[in-house]
């Protein structure tokens, strides 16, 4: 992907060892908001993601975890649809 | 959101009961590519997306299941950054 775009939102998923799953969680929870699981969202500038990255790369084991980052322009290039009903399954704030 | 846009692609995250993720899976795996454990994306265009939420419809508990389309206009409006490295997380069985 050459393209020069200014990614300012971000969704994130991870998939992690369960040893590291409190560690990547926090990282995520200081940069962004819980969406559901092991989904956050929020606002990301590139340097925020720098920063982001800096610190997921210290908790994770680059072997078996895996993180995924999709980085949008802002928040208003999506669309959302919600079915069904959350039954607060983070535990968290649930944020929609 | 009233903004009138022409979504074309579109993320799926899903948190549903456990009897019922076999048949989310499913309707998902039939429109969409299987991305991360309890994410799909892929093409999705608004006729698509009407099957799609009729055929989730037929199959979640509305009381008990949630499911987020996150829908975007194509491909090309989103980066996508991967830090560490898939053990396989499709491997259709891990679902958490």
């Amino acid at each position: 992907m050459s393209k020069k775009m200014n990614y300012n939102y971000a969704f994130v998923f991870y998939d992690v060892g369960e040893k590291r799953v409190n560690k990547v969680f926090k990282v995520c929870k200081k940069y962004l908001s819980h969406f559901q699981k092991s989904v956050f969202r929020g606002d990301m500038s590139p340097s925020k993601l720098i920063n982001f990255k800096s610190d997921l790369n210290k908790v994770i084991d680059k072997e078996e975890d895996f993180i995924c980052i999709i980085k949008l322009m802002n928040d208003s290039v999506f669309g959302e649809e919600v079915i069904g009903h959350s039954k607060n399954s983070t535990g968290e704030d649930l944020i929609i």
